[in-house]
């Protein structure tokens, strides 16, 4: 595999994490420094970084970001520590649904409670580790992108929701590091490109950084995949995930249960990828995932003007559960899960217990 | 059935087409005066005005706004029938979907064809047809509403694709002519519109005009459907048609496919509101009915600004086709026809003869 994406959202650079504000693309295309806690906390929820991979380097960032400000504030050790593990478990809140915030500010917890040694050296530690979740995400990525090449026909036309590309993990994707690896093998492979109302995240980011790399894509709307799905046009769909649940229930982007829905309707292989730092397997189904309830007016207007009635009503879930029965196979860094998930992803879980980073 | 709407989208006034301008809506409410046939083939085309039985009326003003113009040029009256004719046939082909447009200037073609008087007769033979076919649109939209009542369950919360409205009618509506007959008769039942992206009417219109006649009415995007479907939230889905085959296969605004095979994983009824014109017995199944492709700037642009990478490749269809099995009932002027369809559209049309305009 030797695909290289131009992207790379995230990235520790220099005592402070830069990243690419993805709220502007695909308008500009600009790097930020984020260099406090809270600025991270920010970034986070306002969505400048997204992606449930790409904000659990995020979260990790960020732990050392208020580990950076504590400092400076010359505490006893011990205190240190509570104020930091506040923090993290703070930061852990930026955002509900992804699981991968709160593993990254999990791992990142244990780091401080473990720690005994002094406030420098945990504060390596802890640049350490975020620096090792941004670059083994990178690499579980990769391996994500290999297995699911194996099961992309030749010549297959991929249709995809919201972003879980290069621009949602550390820089190759899940979804779109299946397309990027199959791509590699094959350049006859191309993309359809849900919209994904209400952010657009498909129109906005998918199109944006597949053209970035050359990869052919093709924009629709949110309705219409059943449309191509009918036609033949379509060969399998791809997505990401936000939160997988001991039973294969997948958590992600609103509409993705549709594109799923409509899958199952034309035979249509329908598989998600994500690390398995993604499954949860604390919970049993998708009906515990919680849901995040979005601000209204990201229904209601578009580029800051309204498109309806002022009068209207609004609920804005930001994702929804797709039924462990609608999923061809979970596509992970360790192979393809496939059903029945409570046994695949128990039995995946044990035998990789050591890339799963402690 | 006391429900009137305070829309009223298209109408003959003093020899010229009044018209809301629905491409400003919810922006402004402002009418225009069409007073040219060219300039009537046009605010179809860009959908100044629109919705199948909409643009039948405007079809059939249109030929008398050509009638008008044509009046001027003192032609012999077997030349005046020969160039008028070729006109009705061009404003047929202003917007290929939707068979009412054709079905509208069919009428007035064989009231051009059968005349025998002269241009002055003529012309008023033709302007009385118009306002028939505008009057007797809002009494068929009532009926269809009246007959849809009867199957919404109290309370009930309606999913609507589109506009199938009063915008889209002479003033009543057909989906959402449902719509207002039940809330007339109980005043809980509520809608959820679908944005319906590309041009987004169910966002821009129908939330306008529902909010305005006072119904209670929640947006979501398009992708949001299965998600309130999974939760309980929506008891029966009924949209328009742009047209019906013989077999009961349904062309409508795209997306609705979508719709349909969601409401059918869910079990939740999926209807179908249209006046009996709206059905073509000419063809036998939906695989005929011609797609309108549109530009590609309704998918890649919203408001004037892009929202996608410059790179990406478009198909933009007007519509699709809902097969036959997904559809609970085609709610119509005569009452509902059931499954199987070819057998109720047939009796429809044998039966009621009479009310079909000649």
């Amino acid at each position: 595999m030797t695909f290289e994406s131009k992207i790379r959202p995230i990235q520790w650079v220099n005592g402070v994490s830069r990243m690419l504000d993805q709220t502007v693309i695909p308008y500009e295309y600009k790097y930020i420094d984020v260099t406090t806690g809270q600025q991270m906390f920010d970034a986070i929820k306002t969505m400048i970084v997204r992606g449930a991979p790409a904000i659990g380097i995020a979260g990790a960032h960020g732990v050392v970001l208020y580990a950076q400000e504590l400092e400076k504030q010359n505490l006893p050790f011990e205190e240190f520590k509570k104020q930091l593990i506040e923090k993290a478990d703070y930061m852990a809140t930026s955002r509900p649904t992804a699981v991968n915030l709160m593993w990254a500010c999990k791992q990142q917890r244990d780091i401080i409670e473990k720690s005994n040694s002094d406030i420098k050296t945990l504060i390596k530690e802890l640049t350490k580790k975020a620096i090792e979740i941004e670059l083994d995400d990178i690499e579980r990525c990769k391996k994500i992108g290999d297995n699911g090449a194996e099961v992309v026909p030749k010549g297959a036309t991929i249709l995809t929701h919201c972003n879980a590309g290069a621009l949602a993990t550390g820089g190759y994707g899940t979804a779109l590091g299946v397309v990027r690896s199959a791509y590699d093998k094959d350049n006859t492979v191309q993309v359809f490109a849900d919209e994904t109302r209400p952010r657009q995240q498909g129109a906005r980011l998918t199109t944006f950084e597949l053209a970035m790399d050359g990869i052919p894509v093709t924009l629709i709307t949110d309705g219409m995949c059943s449309y191509f799905m009918s036609k033949g046009m379509i060969d399998m769909v791809c997505v990401g995930a936000d939160r997988i649940a001991a039973n294969g229930d997948t958590a992600n982007k609103i509409g993705t249960y549709t594109v799923a829905i409509s899958a199952k309707y034309h035979n249509i292989p329908f598989y998600i990828a994500a690390p398995l730092s993604t499954i949860d397997t604390n919970i049993k189904s998708g009906k515990e995932i919680p849901i995040e309830e979005r601000s209204h007016e990201e229904v209601t207007h578009i580029n800051g003007k309204i498109i309806c009635s002022d009068k209207v009503k609004v609920i804005n879930p930001g994702f929804d559960v797709t039924p462990n029965e609608l999923i061809a196979g979970i596509i992970t860094e360790v192979g393809i899960l496939r059903a029945p998930y409570e046994e695949s992803i128990k039995k995946a879980f044990e035998t990789h217990q050591k890339l799963l980073l402690q």
